[in-house]
């Protein structure tokens, strides 16, 4: 299956479902919608397409599922491993103008809303009513995307992934059927869990068009804290006491030197050039959050810390976030002529020490230098390889590279990616993963799209559903 | 389908994979798996097998698919929706010999088990390594069984049900093929989520035969609290302040008059007969469980709270929880010649008001008086309502005021079963509460178990696989 071009016919019926304005073939617009954040090659879809209502979403689907045109759904475009890349062509079906905020319920801290909701806006907006959506990947990305890709950040460890924060959700399936699952209650034990299968689906079982998220109140105290250590080794232990003394942090971040003196050079924080967690904890009284950061500092001077920074104010806190946040654009940055390939690889906690030490020998083995960093508090490690774009030798290297980081994760009972998906770069890996589960994944993508008209090439490295 | 009786060939089959030890056709042991811990119609199978392998699992799930006889997967029995009654015969899978903790990975905070094994007894087990399952069903259940149902219990509001506490699955499918779904790693955005569908799926999509659990460390400081209100709509928003301060409570329960009483009749503990919320806290140090419960003083004594007190030590709050879980116990103790008809609704928090007053208006229209607790942090209620065994028009009217309090509960936007599952009583509402996604539930039901041999009778009203 490979749509390059739609002909005259099926553009006027897809004019007719959401008029003029929200149909191109421009180049332009193909070409921007050719590629994500990540290195993997463009691929343009035949046209986009902007839906403004589930109907219209419904109505493309059913013209596509009959006339096998491959749909692509797209968010913000700021995923990480080619996951809305429409590698067979066809329709993107670009979500943006789906971006209300549609009900904030306090009282139950949900909102619902619609896929194209940026979640930076959505944050800033709910932060009126003093509630929050606690995923924060990097980027500003859709709500849509991040449930496509059961998204998440640095503050899983308090508040879980994209994944447990989804109470319901409207989808159209691959035939253009418009179902609601899922519901406003916290807790429900009933019939299948459809709400988790499709979270983490990129797209591949149905399209999102609405969403009803949990929320949780804005913290009343909050402390980040950077911790200095004399090794990694101490460092890596220190997460698994604080995890396991019953202060639950937010955020439990791990920085290797190179990525210590990278935010350095990014001026505004200092760091000690040390082996370094960056936490983040919550709390609703004071007492209470110094009675913890006194427990946590206890903690890691036990594993060698030698310089604990807590009780930085608003202001040093959200500098320092936003110099995490964008640890990325500083590397590239610090390094001219270089792109990074960024590995996301999770293994159990007490296993994150031995997929460092890998990590570092599967760079050194190549020569390769590249800085660690990681959401430690949940295992999830990554490494920014660089490489030089356009050099196919270096581009290679830095995959085979990626790649025995991946091999080394799932031998530590890991997973080849903790947060960015499988979209394209992790297909290869599946099988290796998840064995004979992979068959029941393509039973399930079988029975909901047996066309495999939605976001074919992704998640399965075959497009088996396309050839019919 | 209706497999009352198997052959000599079948039994002879089943003998040599299990071995004569483990398969009768005792009446006893046909009596002790036809019902549950509810009122539903007690139904034989045909026989009682109890694997004590994977392997085994696997063999009779080949052979009882080639010869399209029903399985029906059984735990501890102690399921309050029929959700093991074997209604279409055949044969009960009894997995309570397959109990064994096969790994605790202390620093993980995980544990690897059988699903034989019986919730309390684990949780005994694993105090030694300072470490609990948090989801806890009143009953010793068994973990195959609670992740059949999603179960779940007090403590979901700060550890959420079942379905947030596994990490990975071991599974034999309908066809007796053995997979391994999720990992050790706590987040993953690779593939389908699978382990999630198979969570609550009643044993309709696959026999359990190992999970991984996720554990808490045991608190070190721990409160619980008693706090008397004037009324009953003062104790509801107290709920709702409390659940928003940012200090998230572990327990947080309603008792009404009624319950208050009986459990004041059980001795031990003594409550002003107001209505009630029992709340608990849990906290890494004195300090910090001090000033959280100051704030949660100040919010209830905001909405009319008569009495507060906190503080308790552990054999009182440990004699607390006893009187909780045993509310059921209580209550047949207290009513002699009756039995109960728990109803099992849960609704968005703010809407928990309305489904008071709608269960009260249920109940007085037909003058039926019956208690209200209900797990009110997470919108979970529960009324115990009494009949008189053999009576089928005072069964009748228990059934019509479930349905009723059923139906309110879909239409505040809330779930026909907070935590006990669809099983046999709560199908006829299926429809209503899914609408089409129900649909899409079946066709994943018939891509897994093409020939309906798994628990069938369950969450489906129809068994339409079955007859081919």
């Amino acid at each position: 299956m490979n749509v390059k071009t739609l002909s005259e016919e099926h553009l006027n019926a897809l004019t007719s479902i959401v008029g003029e304005a929200h149909v191109s073939i421009k180049s332009a617009d193909l070409d921007q919608h050719a590629r994500d954040q990540s290195f993997h090659e463009p691929r343009r879809p035949a046209a986009v397409v902007w839906p403004v209502s589930t109907e219209q979403v419904s109505a493309v689907l059913k013209l596509a599922n009959q006339q096998l045109i491959p749909v692509t759904p797209w968010g913000a475009g700021t995923s990480l491993e080619g996951n809305p890349i429409p590698v067979c062509g066809g329709i993107v079906l670009n979500l943006s103008r789906m971006n209300q905020i549609l009900e904030v319920r306090v009282a139950d801290f949900q909102v619902d809303v619609q896929p194209g909701v940026l979640y930076k806006d959505m944050n800033a907006r709910l932060a009126r009513s003093g509630l929050f959506f606690a995923p924060d990947p990097g980027a500003n990305a859709s709500i849509g995307g991040m449930i496509a890709n059961n998204a998440a950040g640095t503050r899983t460890p308090k508040y879980g992934a994209t994944r447990e924060n989804v109470l319901r959700l409207e989808l159209v399936t691959a035939s253009g059927e418009i179902i609601q699952t899922g519901c406003h209650s916290v807790k429900s034990a009933s019939g299948y869990d459809l709400v988790h299968l499709f979270i983490g689906s990129e797209g591949t079982l149905g399209v999102v068009t609405q969403a009803t998220l949990k929320l949780a109140p804005v913290p009343e105290k909050f402390s980040a804290v950077i911790a200095s250590f004399e090794t990694i080794a101490g460092a890596a232990q220190a997460v698994s006491s604080v995890m396991g003394c019953g202060v639950m942090p937010v955020a439990m971040e791990f920085l290797d030197v190179t990525t210590v003196r990278a935010f350095n050079s990014a001026g505004g924080i200092q760091f000690p050039e040390q082996p370094t967690l960056l936490m983040e904890f919550h709390s609703a009284a004071e007492a209470g959050l110094q009675a913890e950061l006194e427990l946590v500092r206890e903690l890691c001077d036990a594993e060698g810390c030698m310089a604990f920074q807590s009780g930085l104010g608003r202001e040093e806190r959200d500098r320092l976030w936003s110099v995490r946040h964008q640890a990325y654009e500083i590397l590239v940055r610090n390094n001219p002529g270089h792109a990074f390939l960024i590995v996301d690889v999770a293994v159990p906690i007490s296993r994150f020490p031995e997929l460092v030490a890998a990590v570092e020998q599967a760079l050194a083995r190549r020569n390769l230098s590249a800085p660690i960093v990681g959401h430690a508090g949940d295992g999830n490690l990554h490494t920014l390889i660089p490489y030089t774009p356009g050099d196919a030798t270096s581009q290679m290297l830095a995959h085979v590279a990626d790649a025995e980081m991946v091999e080394a994760a799932i031998a530590l009972n890991g997973t080849a990616t903790g947060e960015h998906g499988v979209g394209i770069g992790k297909r290869q890996f599946m099988a290796r993963e998840h064995g004979s589960s992979l068959a029941l994944m393509r039973a399930i993508k079988n029975a909901l799209d047996p066309n495999g008209i939605l976001n074919p090439g992704k998640i399965f490295e075959e497009t088996v559903f396309s050839d019919r």
